[in-house]
């Protein structure tokens, strides 16, 4: 195989993992919410909280369908992110109406940032791809009026709520280290792939930063101390 | 009032009531298969399943929009049915994914048919539209192959799965009646509007052999005794 070829190798298999982690990460998120949304206090809460679900699962249809381009099969390209993202969810499950809420925001923000931060390594319509299902899908202004008339009307929902955010990031953090740990192609590829996208160690500290920075401002937007 | 005008509030009551119990019926059912697509043995089939509930959800929208369109507050015009359906899940909960695929094509199934019959008596826009959310969703292929190769490689889950078809009906039926019981209204105009569209008793008794043989057409398909 010529160098070019190697490479085109290399990046083809990590494109397929990074869009198939999102494109799970996007179906559970798509199962949680819709089943959140059932604890929801008024049918206007529930749609929504149903319609981000909605957008969620067109996200994850995009994402399958990019993976077969790729000539990957959805199925085997998934599988190995599965016990992550559930172990997240089984160890994230909301208790209530208002802790669905900071997951779907903060939870969903941590990862969309996430994602989109290594999305840099991608060629540019696989990096618009990632982009775009990234997008907030309006939770910010629907979560953050909610949640802060809920601390309004009852001040002590906030300590509860603020353990809650540093619960989902955390549990975000140790799956996602499960992953760069067991996906060795993967991580090897975003911090050693040697062109001018991949992403060195000290760029690795700036984005933990900033993804710490956009944590804060959420959490802060709540009224929640992060 | 006008009797034209007595009878143009009594059937906008009607349609209001008909279009809300829908509504909230295709809420829920896209609540429930979203959460039930988590219990899929593999993505392909959490994928179907996902679709199947995403169609739910735009029905929804379109039910929602059009009582708005009525004048209705869909919150208000919902709230009524809110304890029938979600009784009906509470006591309809699979506990596996065959249970789930059954309930989403025998279930839905009974109720679709159900909602296409009363909607006799609704004006052309509203019919069509009735008769449009309620249209097969693609259940039928993908429940039947599903199941039929369930049941082929252990036959002792026909068993089962036939006493959960039962059941399904069983549940239904009781939430029927107990919205019929409770709104007056809804059942008197259906029964006696006076106008050619109204549904008289020999219908009614008509329309439940209808309901019957379609379910044990369904439950035949899949190989289930009904």
């Amino acid at each position: 195989m010529t160098d070019a070829g190697a490479h085109e190798a290399r990046y083809r298999a990590a494109a397929i993992d990074l869009l198939a982690v999102l494109a799970y990460g996007e179906l559970s998120a798509f199962q949680r919410l819709a089943a959140d949304s059932a604890m929801a206090p008024t049918i206007d809460d529930a749609a929504a909280l149903a319609a981000m679900a909605s957008a969620e699962h067109r996200h994850f249809t995009r994402l399958r369908d990019r993976l077969v381009e790729l000539g990957a099969d959805p199925e085997e390209a998934i599988r190995p992110f599965v016990d992550a993202i559930d172990g997240f969810h089984l160890h994230t499950a909301p208790s209530d109406w208002l802790e669905s809420l900071v997951k779907a925001y903060v939870g969903d923000g941590i990862g969309t940032d996430f994602y989109r931060e290594i999305a840099v390594v991608l060629q540019p319509a696989d990096r618009a791809l990632v982009t775009d299902v990234c997008e907030d899908l309006g939770q910010s202004a629907f979560v953050v009026t909610t949640v802060r008339e809920a601390i309004a009307a009852d001040p002590a929902v906030a300590g509860r709520l603020a353990l809650w955010g540093r619960r989902l990031v955390g549990e975000a953090l140790s799956q996602a280290q499960r992953v760069a740990a067991e996906r060795d192609a993967l991580t090897e590829f975003l911090v050693s792939s040697g062109d001018t996208t991949s992403i060195d160690l000290a760029e690795i500290a700036r984005m933990f930063n900033r993804l710490t920075e956009n944590h804060t401002r959420r959490m802060q937007s709540l009224g929640l101390a992060s």
